[in-house]
């Protein structure tokens, strides 16, 4: 039996697509074996990548001016990868420090070069995105990194920024879950595993017009020029090959307006509840909320346990919230659906009715 | 239907591991979801990884003085994240060129530090190994890399090498096909798309004592001792649990002499045959055959043309040489059964009859 899956990442993925992976094993179509089986040079795989690269820029209303990258290692290459690649000696980076994912990504630049911090969350316990006001960006800046949802947080941009520089955004737990104006990008990378496929690969835009500056003697593997060119190495076949089932199923499903509304619904109904009553608090201020991970606290950590130990038994599965700050934490990204939710309401009432 | 799989990589993975994933969907045993979807910080996912780990300690006979790691990037990133961590500055690293991706390895090792040639067969078109007796090792080298099998081009050790440095070996397309002796080993790293798993995830095992030896200032995300002291970022679950399956498939036919006496036999009978008439002619010197790879030619690219063209009708699938040299390649890896050989074979008999 399946269970209401609200794993912060790796996440629930379309049931439908789960159910296509497996009526095409043992063998893929004409191919003769399992997709897991083919050359990445094969007409088979060629046609996934380039199904994928084709639906993921008319789902964005973007052409072929921007690079869409299939690349392995996850956000946290990109962390480095990015600055390696964009922010050479004597420029600067903007980075807007809202969670422990972003904290991670100036690291790692700074690591690599001069980095501004243009406005943190930090001294408020990342509770909330600093208004666009507040920004102290950098006249002339390579480029802005935010990351536009926080998992472990509980808040998200509701807006994209509007800076001077190009944006660079790690949009790993809220990509294609709406609808994003590209004009101000010049790069955006997401880990597949919460709204677009299985760990294991990191879609990556970007724009032609930024990728002409990154700087020169980038190693090999980590030069984002390597792969706008050609498919230098072996992509992570099996996911790239899930990544574009999910593509297709957000385009059978309203394509971007069509997962915004949905998400909508589904964070109002769950947080109508949570502000319902006082047994229930919401962490992220409500200017500031993602629609992606819905955190709250109960009254008590043993009320919490309990609470996230009761949930697993009727069927809510990953409902703990992230190590490092406790509490609970729904993650509802584009695949986890209303009844999910609504079933996550449902045991809400009853668990306060009963122990509230 | 399936076909007899001689594709060089990604490729063909034994049937009863395909069938097994496929009864896993859409829900992994008391998961409530497929392993997609379930996180890397599960208790499934943990058991999974700890299992792979303990199998693979297993199948080559070593303890935990190994560290076992599960990384993204493919082969082509050790090329760079080898010398990075283990070539400091005023120090030597010998590697042994014996094909196109030696060749690459060498490449990006020459960007972070010193490299000396201690062998190539090169001039010779890659068809042999180097005899070891006529390599210009480097006294106190901080290791010597080499590449074990050579897909492009057919060749293969028959031997762990003797030397003094730490041996860091690509055994990409030849990991767990035959027993290794580990004791001369500092570094073994293998992309999993030919006798482990599918395309995404890398295996590499790490010494204690050569891990101890790596540089400071190694970017986090490429810092080997980053993955050996904690799960830090989200792995390429599916792939990682596919290859626990693979290993699990290892130790059930008689681990790894079994797959050595296995690939050992589809040898002998393929390289008899070729041997047997004058028609197919092998590419690799014989004291350096490879038991992946059999690459050979027909007396013409017309004919090669039409034995792959109907190979591939005849159920054989793969066969074609790589674009870089032509010809034809068999890819032999341990998944590959006796049968799918003596097909091949049998249609090398009729191919040859019709056509020689």
């Amino acid at each position: 039996m399946r269970v209401h899956n609200f794993s912060a990442g790796p996440a629930a993925l379309p049931e439908s697509v789960i159910n296509e992976v497996r009526e095409e094993l043992p063998v893929y179509r004409d191919a003769g074996a399992s997709v897991m089986e083919i050359s990445h040079r094969s007409p088979q795989y060629t046609a996934i990548a380039e199904s994928a690269r084709t639906r993921m820029r008319s789902l964005l209303g973007i052409g072929d001016d921007w690079h869409v990258l299939f690349l392995h290692g996850g956000a946290s290459t990109q962390f480095y990868q990015v600055p390696l690649n964009f922010l050479p000696e004597g420029a600067t980076a903007d980075y807007v420090d809202t969670g422990a994912w972003s904290a991670k990504a100036i690291k790692e630049a700074r690591s690599v070069g001069n980095v501004n911090l243009a406005a943190s969350s930090k001294e408020g316990n990342y509770t909330f995105i600093p208004s666009r006001g507040d920004w102290d960006v950098t006249p002339g800046a390579a480029y802005l990194h935010f990351t536009s949802n926080n998992t472990i947080h509980g808040t998200e941009y509701h807006v994209d920024p509007q800076v001077e520089a190009p944006l660079v955004c790690d949009a790993s737990s809220d990509f294609l879950s709406r609808p994003i104006d590209m004009a101000g990008y010049g790069l955006i990378y997401a880990g597949a595993q919460k709204n677009l496929g299985p760990a294991g690969v990191t879609v990556v835009l970007v724009h032609d017009s930024f990728l002409a500056k990154r700087k020169d003697g980038v190693p090999t593997i980590l030069d984002y020029r390597t792969h706008a060119e050609k498919l230098f190495h072996t992509p992570t076949v099996f996911a790239v090959y899930v990544v574009e089932k999910v593509l297709a199923w957000i385009e059978a499903n309203g394509g971007l307006t069509g997962m915004a509304a949905l998400n909508r619904e589904k964070g109002a109904l769950l947080y109508n509840r949570l502000d319902r009553t006082d047994f229930y608090r919401g962490t992220a201020r409500p200017d500031s909320r993602s629609l992606m991970n819905v955190t709250f606290r109960l009254p008590s950590e043993d009320l919490e346990a309990e609470f996230v130990r009761e949930a697993a038994k009727a069927g809510l599965a990953g409902l703990k919230g992230h190590r490092s700050v406790g509490g609970i934490r729904a993650s509802t990204y584009n695949a986890v659906g209303m009844d999910s939710v609504s079933a996550l309401v449902a045991f809400m009432d009853d668990f306060e009715a009963r122990r509230g």
